[in-house]
């Protein structure tokens, strides 16, 4: 089992070390071969996909659905590798440069990761959208998706490899990780000497897994508490709006509002016009006191638990505050530091809603909804990130690299 | 064990949330005060140091030192505090902007990490370059240093901490970890929850066992295998001048060289020029069996796990390679990706080596010994990250800091 990972270890920094010198123009060349080999080979990857949905059985509807492939899906795929053909290549961008006073020119370079490794679920599209943005940014991929979706990832993974082989490219730069098993996916978090970064992408649990088990650095992405405050001065309609957007336009993801907090002002006048909104998108409301109180029969009250839960559901949480300060504090004690937003018409607030809330992306007047990287212009994302260290928000090329410091020199020591 | 972490860390997150806020000119008074402090009360610091004297028995006599303070050290410390004081503020700073397809105004500005833990030795200077370091990034530090030095760190950070207090700002910026056992370490490094960054200081040992163990993302520090290749064009009084400064003018640290290779076309030349050398400096020599042969008496023959071992010693291994080529190899096979050096005068080995080489600092015709914040031109600086995620190579302010996404909207909601 150790030699198993060690060898697709061997192999992925040895077809790293090669990926990270290859020309951009043969990148994108590949990129497009692959994508068109993918909408080529639609009938023998959506036999593959059949195949792993042959037992479904215990499985949740909605991810029956997000496993399988439709030839519409594959197209979509395919377009989103041509999207990233389409981005500026992040390598060899010099960051900084300047002289140091020993006469040293030093410039700090932009360079991949090396190895990266990402661990998923049963979402097919991962396997392609990591493979070719890892591969743009100079990197090998390693992944390791569900075991529901094994068959798929193989045969997509498979596509991918023989566009490379045929270029003369190393095909180890993807490489799926074909047994499934709990104890293997330990034993790759803790592939330190192979593996530069692990990406856990999915539920809080399996994120929280990554986090816990890995030795392997950790870009935590994901799980998202988002808040929205409406503040005593908004415009409420536009609270309206952006509530029932930021809630319901798509509940499954990570940037949709969990939580709504009320200023007390305007309770009495906001409360029931949104939970009426509310329940006729079909958003089950959990209340705090003051909340229920005001808006009756369509809520019911929420538990302590429920300020810390990402529902990913047509569930929300209201609780009414009696000034941002307590906004931001309840904020910031219960995020997890993804996407927040305020709605308000008040200069001051604004300007101290966007310096105290702790969180990768804060918004104002805005639904959190936008915190994604196409929506940010980055183009395909390899995730969002909520952790602090070394990537923030919505993730693209640029956070797949790294720098190296080049430094030029005449045959300088230090005295 | 565990409340008395979940007390230091609830309270270095309510100093962090307010330390964010601070303006450059109160920081940069508040650390010419600590600055200030340090000198005044050196006699009450010394005394401290002497208790932790007091029993020395088993210690090296390298280690003494490093724990020694004296008058002329603290004053040294407390110099280093007057320069962070001087150094620009990165908080605030607005990395980039844009504005996206749907109108929103994205900045992406500069802010603090939050909480950093620093693990570390019995080095008393890393107590105080870390506050103020963190400080001046407006961060909250939790220091866990080595036992031996115990009282003095607590010492130190009491000067800092009654400075704080006194201009009314949080004395919780610097708390230090007064109970050392490993137990209390182990579940400091899992204490995510109040935590944001940790950075391990020292030994290859310990900066491994905060990776093994830590959930808390790690900055891995430090560890320096690093190579010189003297190449066939060389010049070789300038490679021996090099070789001669990153090996012997401060054989235990990071940035020292540890391993020297010698293209094969001129190792009937150099090698005896730079192995006299060498010895006249009281190095060890441990070759392959080619350098052995040439160098006769003055080297022992190297087992293979010398080209893996920092020796932070008087002692070199010395290697003879055919080529460029098989030294690239050599080196991004056992180097830990600190620094390494290239001396030639052929153009085209320069660009190859720069580019093929995977470390933190790649130098051509200088010292190795310039890896360091000072020589870099960052001021002091809080360690060298030879990992990839956040930062790589000497870290200073900024690399204390994250960024965070602050998007202005006028309403706009996701289609």
């Amino acid at each position: 089992m150790t030699e198993l990972l060690t060898e697709i270890g061997k192999k992925a920094q040895a077809a790293a070390q090669e990926l990270g010198q290859l020309p951009t123009a043969v990148k994108n060349q590949s990129l497009a071969a692959i994508a068109d080999a993918l909408e080529k080979k639609t009938p023998e990857i959506l036999s593959a996909n059949r195949l792993d949905l042959e037992d479904t059985t215990g499985l949740e509807d909605k991810f029956i659905d997000r496993l399988t492939l439709t030839p519409e899906r594959i197209s979509a795929i395919a377009a989103g590798v041509r999207q990233v053909a389409s981005l500026p290549d992040p390598l060899g961008n010099v960051e900084r440069g300047w002289t140091t006073q020993a006469g040293l020119k030093i410039s700090q370079e932009r360079v991949p990761l090396g190895v990266v490794g990402i661990i998923y679920e049963a979402r097919p599209n991962v396997t392609v959208d990591s493979a070719a943005l890892c591969f743009k940014a100079g990197n090998a991929v390693i992944l390791r998706g569900g075991k529901e979706a094994l068959q798929t990832n193989i045969k997509l993974a498979a596509v991918v490899r023989e566009v490379l082989a045929a270029q003369g490219l190393p095909s180890a730069a993807v490489q799926v990780i074909q047994e499934t098993s709990h104890e293997l996916a330990q034993k790759f978090m803790r592939l330190d000497q192979y593996v530069d970064v692990l990406i856990p992408r999915g539920s809080a649990r399996l994120i929280q897994t990554v986090v816990q088990n890995a030795t392997v650095p950790v870009i935590e992405t994901g799980a998202g508490n988002c808040h929205i405050y409406v503040d005593e001065t908004a415009d409420l309609q536009m609270a309206e709006r952006i509530v029932i957007n930021a809630k319901t336009q798509r509940p499954s993801v990570c940037n949709a509002a969990e939580k709504l907090l009320v200023n007390q002002a305007i309770a009495a006048e906001f409360l029931p016009q949104i939970a009426q909104s509310l329940s006729k998108h079909h958003v089950e409301i959990r209340g705090d006191e003051a909340a229920c109180q005001i808006i009756g029969e369509k809520a019911r009250p929420a538990q302590s638990d429920d300020w810390d839960t990402e529902y990913n559901d047509y569930i929300i949480a209201i609780k009414v505050v009696s000034s941002i300060d307590e906004a931001i504090a309840h904020i910031n004690q219960h995020n997890t530091k993804h996407s927040e937003s305020i709605i308000t018409k008040n200069y001051q607030h604004s300007r101290q809603f966007t310096q105290q809330i702790d969180a990768a992306c804060v918004y104002v007047n805005a639904s959190t909804r936008f915190t994604d990287g196409f929506e940010f212009g980055f183009g395909a994302e390899i995730g969002i990130s909520t952790q602090k260290l070394h990537a923030r928000g919505p993730m693209g090329l640029k956070e797949l690299t790294t720098t190296k410091y080049v430094i030029l020199g005449e045959g300088q020591i230090r005295e």
